[in-house]
């Protein structure tokens, strides 16, 4: 059976994202990206330093794995990483998840298309912003957005600055009707002190609120922190 | 025209709660409750003291004031309590906002029914856990469920304590397949300290996130913190 490159697997925990934030889940995380974003938090999935932590996992490894460290106490898989969607070998894992009646969620920016994605229960797609130092391919996302148009798929952007808010407009104009999420960047993924990291999280998610209330083009949208960081910090496996 | 009992209207803010949480929208905060929990974070709904503070006001009023503050910043409103679902009334306000292409979320403890829920596009039902004091009709909370079995409704229970979270199991188990929400109660609401309350809150939503992680019959949930909470406090109107 074909590999999958994995570089963690864990939980049970929340969803600290978008959609799906609270949700119970089990996180499968990717290695490999197209992107490399200025400020990524899993930098560790793309950056060769980190070659040597890559196990490659058949689908049957990767569910074995989730069952023996989530036991029986979960019914839903994120897959995220790294871009999963660089992996047209997932569809075994997914179709493994399926077959156990297992909810999947998959985190992607929307950069590459698989068949594959049109069994995913719940898709976040998430554009990069100007701060991240990528450029979004518009035409590429159109296609991957109307491929899943049927599906339950959202937009979450990550907004650092005000460049990065009047992108999110354009976004939000681009596609209207598909639910729309803001979401606060990490700018201090070095930052150790948690209470310290809390308090300046909480002030930039302040800041994008006010921005975001007061805008009258974005009327229907979701604006969030990132959860999992307000409790946990920048711990990695949580 | 009839007149609705109003405590308060403001935004635009985020919903920091459940099904919504994140969400853009205006708060209509009905005065009077059938309930008197013991924690109650909204008691000025209810209390005497704050007779004097209640407004009476037709649906057009209402829609009037929300327009006057809310300007063209906003196309969703949440009403809440209170118990908003003691009010027929709210009939009016409820058309008045669909009219308008509004999109209308209430947050209620599921104790009592009006026809007009039938048109509300999120209902968050939360019936209270023992730690509030107040016993749950559960014939009654059945109907309910029943009648908005084809709605968009979610379940959400707070969190105090180890019987809170034994309540929440039962629950789950009754209406299994309607979204689930758990959340931890706000114990300090007479904290003013915003840094000493988002500790203590973070702490005790880590304490809740270990229980369900943990547990495995609760699989398909979502465990949320009060957003608004963890940003500004106990602070009122916001």
């Amino acid at each position: 059976m074909n590999k999958i490159p994995i570089i963690e697997i864990f939980g049970p925990t929340i969803q600290g994202e978008g959609m799906v934030a609270g949700q119970k889940t089990m996180f499968v995380r990717t290695a490999g990206c197209d992107y490399s974003c200025n400020w990524c938090d899993s930098a560790f999935t793309w950056n060769h330093y980190m070659q040597s932590e890559i196990k490659q996992m058949t689908a049957i490894e990767i569910y074995n794995e989730l069952k023996n460290i989530g036991g029986d106490c979960f019914s839903h898989v994120t897959i995220t990483g790294g871009n999963p969607a660089l992996l047209k070998d997932l569809e075994y894992f997914v179709d493994l998840l399926k077959e156990n009646e297992i909810k999947i969620s998959l985190e992607t920016q929307g950069s590459k298309w698989q068949g594959w994605m049109l069994k995913i229960d719940e898709i976040t797609l998430s554009p990069k912003p100007p701060s991240s130092g990528m450029k979004l391919d518009l035409d590429k996302f159109d296609m991957i957005i109307n491929n899943l148009s049927k599906n339950n798929v959202s937009i979450k952007i990550v907004i650092f600055n005000d460049i990065d808010f009047d992108f999110s407009i354009e976004i939000y104009r681009r596609y209207k009707g598909i639910p729309f999420y803001l979401q606060t960047g990490n700018e201090y993924i070095n930052e150790t002190n948690n209470l310290i990291l809390t308090q300046k999280l909480v002030e930039k998610y302040t800041w994008l609120i006010d921005k975001a209330i007061n805008n009258e083009e974005m009327k229907d949208i979701k604006i969030l922190p990132q959860i999992h960081t307000l409790v946990w910090g920048n711990k990695r496996g949580v």
